[in-house]
């Protein structure tokens, strides 16, 4: 049993890495690792280790600021000298204004279209390296079948080891991740310079291994670590490339980038990545979608061009259909069935997939089995694929030989197969012959190839490789659209005739309505209409092709969620879920029934010992300040990491060393003048000096900026650069060495600062130290040095779900304290709120109302709860004007 | 100088009339007449109106639902009767259910697809007649003239005069108003029957005049009255229409439509719709657009198919460019130079057609002049375009003969004028013959055209009748277009050659590049690339008109609001401007910088006097309660009406026939036990009494809804029907006759309530009504029945007016409080916020930071002032925990 123990671990980290599941689990390991190591004593790189921690747990959203908090400091230290300090400002001043965010959105672009056309290029040499290996040794069929199938499964095998060494997190579309990111949740890991590398050659690999899998998914993630990594390299020359919401702004268009130069399609790219990621979208940041994505599809195609392989810039997959009569009025039935039939078919992908992928990890025994070998499962399923594929074999029947890229070219064509026959009319490539089989007729042959195609997609997206499924959901709506309009073809050979005049059905322009109803079905976006647009490079199906995608997308959206979202939840991704159609009894769920009532919370009158305790206790980003635990009013809320730099001044070495130079002049005054007065006596008033001189030291300065005691460390005070609210130096000057409760804190000991104030002794012992910091603790606590957000976002107690849920995605809160009256009563984070959409909490509702309703009527969330709280206001102003405190803090125990 | 005076008043109102200025002067008119009516006495007309204007007034935003509330309750007094409970509800369900959005949607589509269809026939047939009349008098140039100037003059004519007697909300584009309306600000006229008929009516006439004048902003304003009556219409059922920002949404899904049937391009018009509308898109809202968008086109369309205009549903303007190599690469500096030409274009046109409104306000003379007679301004502008394009006559260089439709058609034509010749090859319709002149080439025509239709245009939309703008634009911008590609054409004759294989210049796509361009330099989208494609029914040009557009825009934008904005500044309307790029400065505006101190409060404890007081002075919708003047806690606010209803409540009727009726009780107990007790004290007790009676009555109650008086009023009332926490019966128990307090607050007397208690009879002198009132005035406030709204906006004194915007746009507020530390210290509305950001304030910024940074950086607004807040408190909490309220005032009047 205890070895099943052991098993079910590894079992559990196996899924991790079959899907690249989001666990906090690695930052969890990380840190008991680190505490290992802080009590064997290495304690310089435990530090710089912790610190990262510490960063990253608590300073999520505000990570890539702080560290770079120390970047100005490090700048602006030589510049006392004037000249350096000019050339500083014209370069600041060159990149704030000249490369403000265009110049960034060309170079992305820029970098994304030579990615893509690499990528492309890379992918067409290994899907050529494998015709021309299958071509080669057309002598012998099991020779043919060893190279055809080994092929894929060396390269798939390659990908997915390669990317699980480098980066897991490089694992499948990155589009979820994506709209985790965008939404406020910062997922470090995944816009790394590894993931990067590892997700592009994984994906170069998986695609020129001919699986169908897409690109266009990965390439969202791509544009985005493209956009990051850019964003970092152009910091380094300053300017505003700091502010973590700029960043974010720069992902969304980043995000169109990737699909933009992914399809060549820069207005279908902007529009399906705002439907992917956003949920609320500020249209003043449309332009830079546009712009980036628009130059990116440029170069791309530029970029083709320039290798031959092009005359100009089109279309990437070019159709030719008739211009003047693209279809007849009375085949728009048959282009809505196709979207009905598409939408169900895209709910049916995604619980395909879903089920693909909970199986394996329920079924124990096929997890066990899997879980010996890790590249196992790509290369069985690799495997499966490529030899049901196999052109000899069963492929004769499902045109196995032609690549993705084929397919879909010779799915769209504007020619009939059904009717004209296909052999004696094609000329060009030839390509269409593989839809050709002797015995069965064309219809047999589209059947079974989306039937096959349509598992393994939905399998082949499962596994551990850098892959989307767009693409291959694509090519399956094209065949499905390809084979409803051959149908149509065969059913009315000489076209639907209005007056006379002969139109025959062009079955190409089914194959386009199918894909882009299916691909709209899956992913639950209009936008793939126009990516169709732009993918063919005509428009003159846009009736069509908008009526079957929202047709596809209603039946679809009301059947499942939409790939992503799944995705999402089988990653477990700290993704806040969407309201959808018919979440009625959102409406009657309050805060109050989700909050979180044992609310951290500091009091204005603590002293350090308190704010210790709550440091230890909690793992909350931000604590609430209230006026006192009695009244219980909020005042605002403080960063746990200004707390903690406070609790670190508090405790710190220059702290103690300032007291024991204190302790040692008192001890000389002492012994000058011979008194007598006890040590005990003398401690306490040195403190107490101490004391006094930081909060005048402090109320001497002009209190804009929290300069942290300046006198003492004068090596510390930064020069104040350009405003910047929150460079905050956290706890940068605490390294007390072997205090117990330091190590909770230890934050950037940095190594020049170990070197300061040596001239005096630290010949504290251990116990005195220990002494010192009890005392140091029963201290209250002085908060003029901290940053206090002194507008926390606060709701009352019976705002409603729905309206939260509008508030948290509107403004991207990760919490929001519950106030009654101005006192704290709770407090709801996104882990609350998601808990509670998912339905944990079921109270059935009445009243549909449309998402912003919430806003206008302000009268809505009065009722019984205020109307008694405000009873109790009313009471207590009639008898007597009471402290007030005393009937607050009753109904406060009673609420709690 | 008298005369003058009122000259100037009447030249105001023509200024009005002249371009539709929104004043709220109507209003104020008439509430004037409201209450010099009501002085002469006739009281049932009088409420009514005054109701309405009351309603009108306070109740902006809620006003609909709130005249609606009244409904369930008539629904609902029958049901006592089981049977008819069931057939509502199944109703109900059925309404909610089935007909939730998408029936709407499909009603609105049909509908506009109709209304759109309609009136482009009945422009056809207009502009038909014009050339009828025109050909037929051949013989006689001057009669000729006359019937080609006279026909446009009265047409236009007509249309002003029209609209201006209808509705003269109907005058312009519409979608500077849907943009204010759509913020949230309701502007109630601007979406009624009348208006929709003058629109639909006078824009009909306008266009068939054959002047500049463009169908797609009005378009937007008749798809947007459309659904506003339509929303209206589907309330008679019940059901979700009644819901206010539902039907934003709506509108918003309307503005789509409006664009989407105009030029039958639903991808263009949803995004359109947006970028002209929106500030804050939620993407779950995206399909509505699309829904009905694409549904409004089809059936237009299909009516063009149904109607034999057309074989079948193809583009509105179709090309006929080649498909394999629509442009060359080197062709794209061309391409660019059109897009920043256009973008300077367009600032040009945006600030000329303001500088004509502002040309002909400012100048005396003229106005004076024009002010005689209204329609002078229309016919003059009409008379001097039509005599410049009269063909025989200078139209002979600027193809004057033919209607805007077909200079679009000729110029996006795909065959090169300049070189062939246009008589030789032109075979077709001819009317590209138009362009050609015997003397001068078609570079001048061209060229003439182009400069004189701009003006004409700039001039011509000034014109008080419904037209838009976009339409005559984007034909200049073809135009420009056309002109470029004719020169590259005539410079490259065969082409710029690649490889050998000539691939001839095709002018048309510079046509259609110019024309996406230009248009949307002028509006400032990037959508009219996506109209430009469904227009054309070819996407071939794709990135060439991308890169246009956004060079365009980058450069109007740096010059020129759009021409929306620009109207929306002429006509004053309630907007709420844009933050634009390089308003730096905005980020060191503080709110504490912008905001009204001097708040209207009520107090916790105030009087019903205090509350007349208030009521009287301010004209606020909401006012905010705080706990007591000297603490300043805000605790929430509570809308106008509602505290009207209070006090009227207080100071009703009923209550004084309570009171009579405890007086003659206490009468007749007097006089049945011969006590000889003073009357003064008896009037005290019995009014005592009435109070104590109030409040136990609802203590009994569960406080969920704010049943008013029960026992007085049975009638009154509700069942307690579906939750609807808004419909509060404003005051309908007011019906106090002759009190002059009582006029002021006059809702609601129902004939039917006035019958009621008429077994009692009102014997009281006015003398000692008012003195019973004075007494009651003199009550504390039981605010128990009112709602209040516990979580009003709050903002802090030191956020910045960037957040302060963002706020605001995000959630639709129209006013937030400043509060510090849960004490009230001002108010900021739209007004002030409006005021702020058009630069009144003027502090100069430093740090550039994105739109959304104020969210992330939740240190950022503690400074000083919460500093010394904090100390404050800090010190206040050190000085012995005192009752606290002095300390706060303290700090409170040191703040006001």
């Amino acid at each position: 049993m205890a070895g099943e123990g052991s098993d079910q671990r590894a079992l559990q980290y196996e899924q991790t890495l079959m899907y690249g599941r989001y666990t906090q689990e690695l930052g969890v390991y990380a840190k008991e690792e680190a505490a290992r190591l802080r009590e064997s004593g290495q304690r310089l790189s435990i530090t710089e280790r912790s610190r990262k921690l510490d960063l990253l747990q608590y300073d999520k959203g505000r990570c890539a600021k702080c560290r770079r908090s120390g970047y100005p400091y490090v700048l602006d230290a030589p510049a006392q000298d004037f000249i350096s300090v000019c050339t500083l400002r014209c370069q600041k001043f060159l990149i704030s204004r000249v490369g403000e965010d265009w110049i960034f959105l060309i170079l992305l672009g820029l970098l994304m279209a030579l990615v893509s056309w690499v990528v492309d290029f890379c992918i067409a040499i290994c899907l050529q390296a494998q015709k021309w290996m299958y071509g080669g040794l057309d002598s012998n069929v099991f020779l043919q079948y060893l190279a055809w199938v080994t092929y894929p499964v060396v390269l798939i095998t390659f990908s997915a080891g390669f990317t699980q060494i480098l980066a897991p997190q490089a694992v499948g579309s990155g589009i979820p991740e994506m709209k985790t990111i965008l939404r406020g949740v910062v997922l470090k890991e995944y816009l790394t310079f590894k993931t990067f590398v590892a997700k592009v050659i994984g994906l170069t690999c998986a695609l020129g291994s001919g699986m169908p899998l897409g690109k266009e998914g990965p390439f969202v993630h791509i544009a985005s670590l493209c956009a990051a990594l850019l964003s970092k390299f152009m910091s380094l020359f300053g300017g505003i490339y700091e502010n973590e919401s700029r960043n974010i702004e720069m992902l969304a268009g980043a995000c169109a980038v990737g699909v933009g130069c992914c399809f060549a399609a820069p207005i279908g790219g902007v529009l399906f990545s705002i439907e992917v990621t956003s949920t609320f979208f500020a249209v003043r940041n449309y332009w830079r979608g546009f712009f980036a994505a628009t130059f990116s599809a440029f170069i791309f195609r530029v970029l083709a061009v320039w290798n031959r392989d092009e005359e100009t810039i089109t279309a990437l997959f070019k159709t030719r259909f008739r211009l003047d009569f693209p279809f007849d009025l009375q085949e728009l039935p048959a282009f809505a069935v196709i979207g009905i039939a598409s939408g169900f078919g895209g709910a049916l992908f995604v619980y395909l997939n879903r089920l693909i992928v909970q199986f394996i990890r329920n079924q124990k025994t096929i997890n066990r089995f899997l879980m010996k070998k890790r590249l196992l499962y790509p290369a069985l399923v690799t495997l499966l694929v490529s030899t049901l594929t196999f052109p000899p074999g069963f492929g004769q029947f499902m045109a196995g030989k032609l690549t993705q890229k084929e397919s879909l070219v010779t799915l769209l064509d504007n020619r009939t197969w059904a009717k004209q026959g296909i052999a004696e009319e094609f000329d060009y490539i030839g390509h269409s012959l593989a839809w050709q089989h002797p015995q069965v007729n064309v219809f047999v042959t589209l059947v079974i190839f989306i039937v096959m195609k349509f598992w393994m997609s939905a399998l082949a997206t499962t596994i551990p490789v850098p892959c989307g499924a767009f693409m291959p959901v694509f090519v399956i709506g094209a065949a499905f659209g390809r084979l409803v309009g051959e149908s149509m073809a065969a059913w009315f050979p000489d076209g639907i005739n209005t007056d006379g005049i002969i139109n025959p059905i062009v079955p190409g322009g089914y194959a386009v309505v199918g894909a882009a109803a299916l691909s709209g079905a899956v992913t639950h976006t209009v936008s793939t209409a126009v990516i169709v647009f732009e993918l063919t490079g005509q428009i003159s199906h846009i009736l069509p092709v908008m009526i079957a995608v929202i047709l596809a997308n209603a039946v679809a959206q009301s059947l499942q969620p939409s790939l992503y979202d799944s995705i999402i939840r089988i990653k477990k991704l700290p993704y806040l879920p969407e309201l959808g159609w018919g979440h009625h009894e959102k409406y009657n769920i309050r805060v109050e029934d989700i909050m979180v009532r044992d609310v951290r919370y500091i009091t204005l009158s603590c002293c350090y010992r308190d704010l210790h305790n709550v440091l230890l206790t909690g793992h909350l980003k931000t604590l609430a300040l209230v006026e006192s635990a009695a009244s219980m009013i909020l005042l605002g809320s403080i960063e746990r990491a200004q707390l903690q730099a406070l609790l670190s001044l508090q405790l710190g070495r220059s702290r103690r060393l300032e007291f024991i130079r204190e302790r040692a002049a008192a001890e000389k005054k002492r012994l000058s003048i011979v008194s007598n007065s006890d040590c005990e006596d003398n401690h306490q008033r040195a403190s107490q000096e101490v004391r006094f001189q930081i909060s005048t030291e402090e109320s001497s300065f002009s209190p804009t900026r929290p300069v942290l005691q300046k006198p003492l460390k004068p090596a510390l005070k930064r020069p104040s650069v350009v405003e910047r609210p929150t460079d905050i130096p956290i706890g940068s000057q605490d390294h007390s060495n072997n205090s117990s409760l330091k190590n909770l804190f230890c934050v950037t000991p940095d190594a020049e600062l170990m070197e300061d104030d040596d001239d005096l002794e630290d010949d504290m012992t251990i116990r005195e130290i220990a002494e010192w910091e009890e005392m140091q603790l029963d201290e209250q606590v002085n908060f003029n040095n901290c940053k206090i957000d002194p507008a926390p976002f606060q709701l009352v107690e019976r705002t409603s779900l729905h309206k939260t849920h509008t508030i948290f995605s509107l403004l991207g809160l990760d919490h929001a304290y519950v106030t009654s009256i101005g006192r704290l009563i709770g407090v709801v984070s996104l882990k609350e709120l998601r808990k509670a959409i998912e339905g944990s909490v079921t109270v059935k509702g009445v009243k549909v109302r449309p998402p912003l309703a919430s806003f206008r009527e302000s009268g809505t969330s009065s009722s019984e709860n205020e109307a008694t709280e405000l009873h109790k206001l009313w009471d207590r102003q009639k008898s007597t004007s009471l402290p007030g405190e005393c009937t607050l803090s009753e109904s406060d125990e009673k609420s709690q």
